[in-house]
This record gives C-alpha cells, sequence and structure tokens, in this order.
C-alpha cells in the first residue's frame, strides 16, 4: 500500500496540514475543560440553571476521570462479564455524551430573540428532510415526550444522508452510529422538575421557543459539508 | 438572519450544489437496499457466512419497516411510559445501527493480502493518538473482549476530535455522541459461535490478521476532513 | 406422572386450598387498581408528593394498557429485531415494575415516629446478613447514591438464600431474578429534585429517618417464612 | 415496637427456628460453588453443552469475585456517573443471574420422557393463568422469540399474584420485581448457535419438547406455598 498511489492530491494536502496539529502527549488522557456556561431565560429559574450547570461540570470531570484511568488499567485480562477495562470504558462513553450533550444544549437554548429565517440553511434542510419545517416540529416534539430521561437530538445522519431525530435514553442508551448532532435538547427530570414539575411538555415548549438558530445554523453548516465528504465529493 | 451575510463563498457553494440533490419524495420512508455482502476467509466457514448476511439483511428489512411506520405512527399522544411512537423509533435507531454496523463489518475484513503501510494515513492516525499502532491494537482488542453481545469500532471522536476505540453493547448501547466509525469488529456470539465456540479471542485474532486496509485508508481519508470541518478550517 | 404420588400431604392440602381461589375471567387482562397514597412528612413538598402520585398512577393505567393489547397482540410472527409483542411486553414489566416499587416506597416512608426496636426481625436479619444494622445502612446509601435514575432495594434474594441491597436503573435495568423486596427508596431524579434540586444525599438522609418500619417488619416476616420454603422446610 | 406484639405465633416460630440457621461469617463474602451439571439431549452437540457449562462456570466466578470486591470497596466517595462501588455492584447482579439463570435452565432440560400430567400442579396453574396451557405455550414461545440475547421465564409474579412469562434481555434487563422463576430457557445465541445456527426456533421448539416437568412441578409447588404468604395466609 503505497501513500502517494493511495490518496488524491486533496487529500494528501489535507494530511499534510492535520500532521502539522502536533498531539504533544500522546499517553496523557485526554483533559476536557468546562466551558463557561450562560443560560438567560425567563423560562427557567437561577437555581435549575445553576444547579444544572453543576450536574454538567461533574460529567467533565468523571470523563476526565475515567480517561485518566484508561490510561493505566490492566488491559490483558479483559472480560465481558466483569472488569475493571469493561466498566471503565463504558462509563467514560456515558460521561463524555453526558458532557457533549449538555455543551450543545446549553448553547443553543436561552435565545429570546430567537427566529429562524426561511432562507436559512437550518430550515432548509429541516424543511427537505421532514416534509416541512412543522413536520421536524412534530417529529422533534414527539421524539421529546418519548425520551425516559434522556434526550431528543436533530442530527445529521451518516448512513442515510439525512437529518433525522432520535430519542435518546440516559447519555448513551439508543444513540445511532455516525451522528453528527445539530440541536439538542435535555429531557432528564432534572433539566425542568425545579420550575416545571412533571409538565415536561410545557417545558419543552418554552425551550423550543428560544432555540438559539444562530449557534444551530452554524452547525448545519458544518454538517452539510461532512455529508458532502461522506458522498464523496 | 440572512442567507448571504451567514455564510461564506464556500458554504453558498456546497449548499447550492447540495440543494441539487433532490429528494424527491419526503414523505415516504428511507427505503435501504441490502448491499452486496461476499466474505471469502479460511477464518470462517461459509455456513456462519452466509447466516450472518441473512441476519444482516433482517436489519435492513426491519429498519425500512420502522421506518416506513413511523410515517404514520399517531404522534400526538405519544410518552416516555408506553406509546408505539416510542418503540417503533428506539427500534429504528437498533434495526439501523444493525444495519450500518454489519456493512461497514462485512467490508473491512477478509483481505486475505492484508497489509497496512507504515506511511499510510490509517497508521499515521493510530500511531498519532493511541501512542502506537501496537497500543491501538492492545486497546482494541480489549475492548473487543469487553463487548457483551456487540462490537468493538475506532472512530473519530468529534467532540474530542482524536481517534478513539469503543465498546458497544447491542447494536445501541455504549455508543458514543458524534462518531464516524472507521474499524468496525462484531463481536455478537452469532459473528463466530459457529466456528469458535466461546473463544473470541481466537476469532478477534484471526478477523485482525485480514483487515482490510485499503477499505480503512478511504474511511480515514475522510475522517480527517471531517475532523478538519469540526475544527473550523 | 401422578399428582398423589408427587406431592406431600401438606402440598396438597395447599393446592386445594389455592384451587378455590377462582379466577373468574382468564382471558381478561389484568387490570390493577391504584392504591389510595397518602404520604406526610416535612422532608417532601406536598407539590413534590402530588406530583408523584400522579406519576404513579400513570404506571398503573399503562400497566393495565399493556397488558390488555397483549390479550389480542399477534403471537405467530413476534421476532426480536421489531415487533409489537416484544415492544408491548417490554414495557409491560417496565410499567408493572413503576407501579410496583412506587407503592412499596409510598407505604415504606414517612413515619414521623420511626423507630426500629433491637427485637424486630427486621433488625436482627439486617444485622445478620450484613454484619451490623449500621453495616446495612452504609450499604444502602452507598447504592443509592449509585443508582442512575433508579431505585435502591433491599431485598429477600431466593438464590444466596440472605438478604441484600440492589441497584436499580430506571425501573427494570439490573434487577436481580428471584428477589422479594422489603426496603425501596426512590432514587428517580422525580422524587426529590423540586425541594433538594441536586442534593439526593441530603435527600436520601431524611427519607432514612422517617422509615415505615412497622410496614417494613411485616414485609421481613413474610420474607422468612418464604425462605423456609425455598430452603425445603 | 414490641416483638411479642408483632408477631403471631407461628411467625414466632418460624423465626426461632430460622435463627438457628447460622451464618458463622456474615463479613465475608458470599462464595457460590458451581453445581454439576448434565445434560443428555439429542437436541444438542456435547461440545455445545460443554462451551455453554463453562460459560455457567464463569459466571459463577466473576459473581464471587465481584461479591468479595464489595467487602472491601470504598462506600464513602459513591456517586452514579462513576464509581466502582457502583460498578462492581452492577456487574454482581448481572453474574448472579447469570449464574442463576443457567443452573435453572440447566435443570429444567434434556428430559426424553418429558411428559406433563393433567393433574399436576404445573398444569392447573399454566391453564389457570394463560387461559388454556395451550395459551402458555404459545405465549412462552412468543417471549423466546422476542428475547435479544437473554432469557424466557415462567414466574410467579409477587406482584399480580399470578403466573406470566417474561422477556428478559442479557442477564439483567427487564426483569419483573418480586418474580420467583419455575421455568427457564436460555435464548442467548451461544444457546444454540453451534447446532441450529441463526435458527432459535427450532431450538426452541426442540426443547420444549423436553422439558424437564419433574423438576418444573416441584417449583410451583413452592411457587405455590410463596403465594400463600404473599396473599396473608
Amino acid at each position: 500500500m503505497n501513500f502517494d498511489d493511495l490518496l488524491t492530491e486533496e487529500a494528501k494536502k489535507i494530511i499534510r496540514e492535520t500532521l502539522d496539529v502536533k498531539k504533544e502527549n500522546v499517553n496523557e488522557a485526554f483533559a476536557a475543560q468546562p466551558k463557561q456556561v450562560s443560560v438567560k431565560t425567563d423560562f427557567l429559574s437561577s437555581a435549575n440553571v445553576q444547579n444544572h450547570v453543576e450536574l454538567y461540570e461533574d460529567y467533565i470531570e468523571k470523563f476526565n476521570n475515567t480517561s485518566a484511568k484508561l490510561d493505566s488499567v490492566d488491559k490483558s485480562s479483559v472480560n465481558s462479564n466483569h472488569s475493571g477495562f469493561r466498566s471503565i470504558k463504558i462509563d467514560e462513553t456515558f460521561n463524555m455524551n453526558g458532557a457533549y450533550l449538555h455543551e450543545l444544549y446549553f448553547s443553543n437554548i436561552g435565545d429570546a430573540q430567537s427566529r429562524i429565517s426561511m432562507d436559512s440553511l437550518s430550515f432548509m434542510r429541516l424543511n427537505r428532510d421532514f416534509g416541512t419545517f412543522d413536520d421536524w416540529q412534530r417529529d422533534f416534539i414527539a421524539c421529546g415526550k418519548a425520551s425516559r430521561c434522556g434526550w431528543v437530538v436533530t442530527y445529521l445522519n451518516m448512513y442515510t444522508q439525512s437529518y433525522m431525530n432520535c430519542v435518546i435514553d440516559l447519555h448513551s442508551e439508543n444513540v445511532p452510529v455516525g451522528m453528527y448532532p445539530v440541536i439538542v435538547m435535555d429531557l432528564w427530570q432534572h433539566a425542568y422538575y425545579r420550575d416545571y414539575l412533571k409538565d415536561s411538555d410545557a417545558y419543552l415548549s418554552a425551550m423550543m421557543k428560544q432555540l438559539r438558530w444562530s449557534v444551530i445554523e452554524k452547525r448545519f453548516e458544518k454538517a452539510d459539508r461532512i455529508l458532502n465528504i461522506i458522498r464523496g465529493a
């Protein structure tokens, strides 16, 4: 297998560029920093938001924690019934998803001036792949109601090459393989119980009125470029 | 929000191009076609392979089946404790993952002339993100042994922006959000029990000797280009 | 196989007695009635309790709902990847556990005069099987902290023939086979978020101060008699 | 709370008797011994049976392993996102169920002279709670087909106070709380793949022809006595 024969010129250029992205400490665990979170909305109490941010920070801590342990845990006697490696690896994914989804959630809600333009990419894609924008909304709300302590996510599906919604339970159950998330809503009871008790419908409606479409639009732009790559362009 | 202001020229070009990809029947369910599968290897009996392909075809059938049902199921009275929408939606993801992972698996095994070149992108990336190529191999095997009727996958992690391995149980448990799969190995008992009984280690070793690196290389090329987009290039 | 030879006199007597318990409508679905719930405690707000009872009533409704559907759903073309029977059957267990655990929970908390006597069976059994009563308490609290939207339960384990604690996620994950529950605590976020936000430790401590030991004692009495039967007495 | 006031004479007698069952080493982990397994049937190859028994022995080993670790693991800093206690506790239940279900399975199959008598308790109870014996069989087979790498179990349901079938995935998902198992069938792929490949229906039919009703009858006798206790007799 030969480097020069295998790759297109474009690919080689990209490779040379990305090789410059040096990872200096390859054996050290990935250490994520909690992002600054600022959610201002009349629809959530500050006690709720403050607690939610602290939950997020714990996912970051536990993700770093598991990631560091995996550098030194025994990999020679692993088995599926019980082994430290399995337990830590499973929890790494759980906490990583918890951290990632919360970051995407916090940054795509709380826009009091929320508007989606009909000529935005977001609108066009939701319109195209769900039938109409309203069909997307109905499907997204249905997914939200269906989630059992989890999430609803609109994502680019790299397998079907289209945008779809999914229902995630907890952080890592029922997750599609090959997804790039663009719109993320938290449906754990901790997201709404303080302010809405069991009325998750009211919470979900409120949140959807203040989706931060400027942030979502940038995700759709990246998603569409990813889709082009998947399609082999 | 204005279309022209928001997007770079490149993004607009991509959008115009992809808008040409017409989805004529937006309301019709996605209907996947089973791919032709041909796995020739001394390490698996033909009875085993033949049965495995039939299992894959059932995932395709059930994915189409659930996808079609979701077009007409009631979305107004959905709830998380029990509703047709939830059940079908969860099973859509299960079968979609089952179909997708099997396609990736079948096409990346069974290469009797398997060789990985040290100047391939695959080698360089595994080397960079796991420490050494051997470290990747050890981690991949450990993940394989840890999987409880499921999969081990090397994937581009869009959150950490690096290549990682994950342990999936069944098809949709413990799945990382934001993953692009590049190397896929089936660890369900149906993959090896006929030929290896409970000796999944022997099966895994055999399979890894015949990874189809030419196919994997193309996935890494796409993954690296996706990574560039994620990083904002 | 002969009725008279197989059974002891005692067994025959029991059989004759229980045969009198007529189930008149064998083909009709089991229809559970929600029990009257009255939880009075300074440790939970009435809004919290009221919402919690309504959640419980929904589990009852959904249990009856799934149970009724199972009487008429097609059983000839069932499969594990996707079928109505599977979905409804899984949800029957989920909602049945949700209903049962809530009934056990509501009736074993909120006793402001809570005291456990050292000569009670509860005390003697916890003492015997956990080392000391305090050891039981430490283990129970640890299980409570470990639960991921679920339950901690002290139960008679029919396999080990001893009392143990378990950590249940949601309602039906990580559930021991062959358990008879005696002490039940709800650790879903809906149980405490309104009043304690994410401080589940404070909630758990408060609840344990008001365990209704009179109710628990009766459960231990039954459990011990069951244990005698399991042991072949 | 007073010992003498609380208990019936019968309960006191039982308590006094069972107190004699001394547990000498309360702080030591439960250490299970693998039971001798002998399954002789034309429907399973000896390679299959031999491998199956070895899988069972690993569950016993891992159950003892987790149980021992729980004696010394830190219980003060447990949390639900990631902690050693949680991981080991979850795996204890997984392996305990794996061990228990396999014991029940091995001992209730492989009876070449299998016959169920119409005047047996087994027959009468299945008949009573499922409508007819054939209805039980249809439901049991449907549950078997619905199981996703798991089990189908006929059990006494202590909540509904009747016999039901359930579909368990893996060993500890979708397990009813308060169940006493009476008929147990393994539907993991390891149970049949060697001999039947993906034709689990043929495997299930074969197994059901050789259910060991003499063993099952004794379980029903115990179950019925347990039911009497639950009912407050």
